[in-house]
């Protein structure tokens, strides 16, 4: 089942898209009902290869943290989960909408349709390939999935439950397909398969967005990487702002909508940012700050510990890590202003008592997602009500922040007239 | 006012686009009033810098229809009136919408706001300048322009116009800048300038879309080029088909909404495409058809003046001229093969009284417009109401088909709590 080359698999791909985009409600969810028992009957066939790669990862010196995340052992039914939840999102395709008739009597409406043919890159955890199998067949649209070369053996005995999931459906099997090599330069002959495929999707770190951005002649869905802020105003409640921040550095750090930057106003720095450290460190947290910070806690403190002056391009690192990075402005402009220079436009908030204030920064912060007294840990599909979460984009054009079931989808104009000519 | 290169102007539109962002309505319609007043009273220096423009092309040895198109004599009304026209349509910025609060107590909605700095590369006529100019504005974004290097003074003129306006309503000049040379290194060089350009919009032919599309960092809207078709099938109103066959093809031949191909069900070839010829004729349509079609109208026809039989590759041309593709089908299937295979995804349609025809034909062909009993024509900003027409899409992403204000436009996510943090 896996295609010859690059090409012919964007070919196949292209063909399934024809018929996956006609695909009914029901037998889309019969895929993934026969997916979600899959996963289940074939427990030793997946953990068997998972074996495999595990034992191919240590001959290789990979890390124990690494291998773990590999590792499906005892989470197959946590899979098997995911497929279900989609299972009862409502299909988003065939709607109609923006229905209008035109005062020359033609009926005008948007329907809304599958993308076609994405094409997904990612790494490590295999989990990502039974995730985006699941939100590729609902939306009705078509996937070339390239994984992780550390995970390889696993994700071709997933593939191959997906593709008699879809058979068994009456579904065409190439609808999903996997690009089962090491082999680097396939990765960049998919980026030049505009003829068939109509996204790329990476999941990844800033790396892979960016070579993706660079070689890709397909339109790419940027996002993935958040270095966030929270500016704190003067006039915050400040001991339930700690609890924020407290929450956006520490209750799950290595993800992209974690907090990297407090940035705190002057006027209450002196007395207040030695209270934030002490929270935080309850937590685990390092610090890197700006020089009057340094300052000013070497005045204060007692103890330095796991507090270090800034370097060069801390601003622009993205911590996903127990790492805070604490600057002091002198006002909200200067906030903007920092937050400008060194958001990736993920996810930036303020925390103020001042609807004034509260509303310049939510006009000026040109980001994914703007808040107003909230943790950044929101910036997340399932928080947001979306279902399911396809990713999160830093990028302005077809959707911004975090992207559902909808997002997959594009739409096609339906005109329909009694032989209307167009007389000027 | 003309920065020193492509970089830089990168760089200024950035900060400009800050500003831009937060124009209120008010400010961007005095700056639109004030160009349309410009446009009456520079006339005299618009037209001689229009006049060197057309020397240039003469000393060239352009043709005269293309100096004709070049030339703005009696045509700033009109390009003063597009801009009046851009003033009344409603101001895009700053609406909320998908307004929610989720069970914990946050508020989020999306704002709607500008993309950005749009880079837009365009050919000949002048008058794209000052349409591009418009809309930019009253959407606040920012622009990049370069035009086509026949009109570089004219443009020129043109620029000065737009920036003293936005200087006049206390906007920044650098919102709209323009390449002023006809180097090509530079455009390559817009195409590379991901740091600070949100969107490339190309609007010409085919090839340069193309080549924005192999060489941009930056997301390009793909559009402009349509290969039309339309079936006719064997149930459809045929004296009825043949005047909307008529207006397809003829109305305005040289756009991308008129018909290239008509495909014509078996049943009714014999009888009905000699008839649509003869109609077609008598408005200067020449005609590629297809063998079978070819080896019919010998049999038929006292003359074949007029009519080629197809050579290859005549399928896949977009005619942008009184020349009309003729192919016969067997049925409906074959004919959305046939639309499948040849249509740049623009604008096709079904003719037929046959309703469960009609839903196969909108289900399968997955085009921008699909139509159903109408001319291909009406895919139009104007036509459908958009007010103005930024271009008309034929990718998937962002937007499909006729574009409008709200097209130039993305949102940001707006979250406000009470100190909310995320608990699981």
């Amino acid at each position: 089942m896996i295609a010859a080359s690059v090409k012919q698999m964007g070919h196949l791909a292209k063909q399934a898209a024809f018929l996956m985009a006609k695909a009914s409600p029901l037998q889309k969810e019969e895929a993934l009902v026969v997916l979600a028992d899959k996963l289940h009957e074939a427990e030793k066939e997946i953990l068997e290869a998972n074996e495999r790669d595990q034992c191919s990862a240590r001959l290789a010196h990979l890390s124990e943290a690494l291998i773990d995340r590999l590792s499906l052992k005892g989470r197959l039914p946590s899979l098997a989960n995911d497929v279900k939840k989609v299972i009862l999102l409502p299909d988003p395709i065939g709607e109609e909408f923006e229905i209008q008739t035109l005062p020359n009597g033609l009926r005008v409406c948007k329907r809304r349709v599958p993308i076609g043919v994405l094409g997904v890159i990612y790494e490590s955890r295999p989990n990502v390939t039974i995730d985006v199998a699941a939100l590729t067949l609902k939306t009705g649209n078509c996937a070339i999935l390239r994984g992780g070369s550390e995970t390889l053996q696993t994700n071709l005995a997933l593939l191959s439950l997906i593709q008699q999931a879809l058979q068994k459906a009456s579904l065409p099997p190439h609808a999903i397909q996997m690009i089962a090599t090491n082999a680097r330069e396939q990765v960049a002959q998919l980026l030049q398969l505009d003829e068939s495929v109509d996204l790329i999707i990476p999941r990844g770190g800033a790396e892979l967005h960016q070579y993706c951005r660079t070689q890709s002649r397909i339109p790419v869905l940027t996002g993935g990487v958040g270095i966030c802020h929270l500016f704190v105003d003067a006039s915050a409640d400040l001991p339930r702002a700690i609890e924020v921040i407290f929450n956006a550095k520490t209750q799950r750090p290595s993800v992209c909508n974690a907090l990297d930057t407090l940035l705190v106003h002057a006027d209450i720095a002196e007395r207040w940012i030695p209270e934030v450290i002490m929270r935080l460190k309850k937590g685990g947290v390092s610090f890197r700050v700006d020089s009057q910070t340094w300052q000013l806690l070497q005045r204060i403190l007692p103890s330095l510990e796991g507090i270090h002056e800034a370097q060069q391009g801390d601003w622009d690192t993205e911590w996903l890590s127990l790492v805070l990075g604490i600057r002091i402005v002198e006002n909200i402009d200067q906030s903007i202003e920092h937050i400008r220079q060194h958001s990736t436009g993920h996810s930036d908030g303020i925390l103020t008592e001042d609807r004034q204030q509260a509303e310049q920064f939510l006009q000026d912060i040109d980001s994914a997602v703007v808040y107003v007294n909230a943790s950044t840990r929101f910036t997340d599909g399932g928080q947001l009500g979306l279902g399911a979460e396809v990713a999160i984009s830093t990028q302005k054009l077809h959707a911004r922040g975090p992207m559902g079931l909808k997002e997959l989808t594009t739409y096609k104009w339906i005109i329909q007239g009694d032989y209307h000519v167009r007389l000027s």
